[in-house]
């Protein structure tokens, strides 16, 4: 659980740049950067712990997170042009923290009761509602629902693992690993090979 | 209360189908559509139960919901043009599903022991809340706000109900059927003889 | 804490104003105005509650919100030109409604042993998360996203007001007053001097 903590931390951290940088996109103050920095790192697990009926929601209890966050918003500011050239580091982070924030998710769901499938989806709100929120305020549709295979490796990565824990039993580091792995993995392969899912029209 | 529950989830069905189109007449794509569908169909009693504090939300005891939303997803991108040409019974279940969740949050309210003008609301915000969501991530101004007499006929239906169910003890399913008459001939009448609701400017 | 209650009803009235007038500007219609009012003037209480999970949240358990915000709403349709007169006592009791809001938050997240940081930020959202809300319904990016130094006037009124009640043990109506001269200090001298908060780009 240690390691899923910092890796947590981790992924919280490059949640609150890509929140901080959004908002400077939409000239933004600082204020308005910190608010989306918040939303987007926090957003996900927030929603989750209020439709579980889990509140206070997580965070109050680790203020850990609020300076973590407010280490994000300064180093954006501070860094601004370093976070440019870092693109592909925070990508592998950006997934990284997708994959936990999945596992998280789906985690706390199983041991409150829920059944898979909406474990299943509870790990992909963690995962994804921070960035739905944060183009929302910005005046956006959200990014996800357009284009990029993002919910979709949440989904597949968090079906792996409730496969593994559900069906074998296998509930462990190495199962948390695989489903990272499998999400950085579908994400890669989406933009290598551009894939996209289907759309109506 | 077994009646309720089957115009319940064919109401289900039609919200998700118009958060599909939505989502689809924005160019999303198959995860955003199916996203909208679940928050336009269950949106509104998500929130109403959040406001009221009975979460885990009512769903998550369910899976029925998962998979009627899911076949409306599917049904949508399917036969695209037959949910075009089924205008008229599409608005028809629209509006039973209306008038079904402003019952549903009525009764729920005031079984927790919400007071009837609050219950009122939570009934409406029960009714109308997932299309207001809906139309938030779609980047519109919600359709309510601006024409239609869509959450008042709910507002009408359900007073109705209450003075029914309060003053006069008539707590049964005639009052249910009655109510969703009220918010059918409403609408209806709405669009027969297009009134509107007056603007300030 | 009686005159803080009507205070609070007032911020409540000036803050459904606000919501009313955002939503006439955007040519809703009356029942899309109440809404706005609704969500406005309720909508910072009702987030910090969720977040606190001490729903049913707070105003189930007073009418005399339900028949403010009407009032409020009526009012603005019709006396709109008067509102538009009256622009400097609505700055005023719309800033001494922010600075109650902030106390109201920043008590009630004390009371449930939320630590002070936290405490600080639920405030700040008790404060300004109606006007988020107002806005983005409105299909705009927050005002307080990109000017005005607004939420910053509640940060640091409840800075001064946790500083006086926990280091020094002073929790009185005198720290309350303090806190909302404070508020309204900050908000006059920006406007005056024209202050602004750093923007990235």
């Amino acid at each position: 659980m240690n390691s899923l903590y910092v890796l947590d931390l981790i992924g919280t951290f490059v949640f609150a740049i890509s929140g901080t940088r959004a908002a400077a996109d939409k000239n933004m103050d600082l204020f308005g950067a910190a608010f989306i920095g918040f939303t987007t790192a926090l957003g996900g697990g927030t929603i989750r712990d209020i439709l579980l009926g889990t509140q206070p929601v997580n965070w109050f209890y680790d203020e850990t997170y609020l300076w973590v966050i407010l280490s994000a918003v300064i180093f954006t500011y501070l860094f601004n042009s370093l976070t440019h050239k870092l693109k592909a580091t925070l990508f592998l982070f950006d997934t990284i923290g997708l994959g936990v924030f999945t596992i998280i998710g789906i985690e706390k769901s199983i041991n409150l009761g829920i059944t898979p499938p909406y474990a299943l989806i509870m790990g992909m709100v963690s995962a994804v509602v921070g960035g739905i929120i944060r183009d929302t305020f910005c005046n956006e549709i959200p990014l996800i629902f357009r284009k990029e295979i993002y919910a979709t490796a949440c989904l597949i990565g968090g079906s792996v693992l409730l496969i593994l824990t559900q069906f074998y039993q296998i509930n462990n580091i190495a199962s948390y690993i695989l489903a990272i792995l499998i999400v950085l993995a579908i994400r890669i392969a989406a933009i290598k090979w551009e894939l996209k899912l289907p759309t109506l029209n």
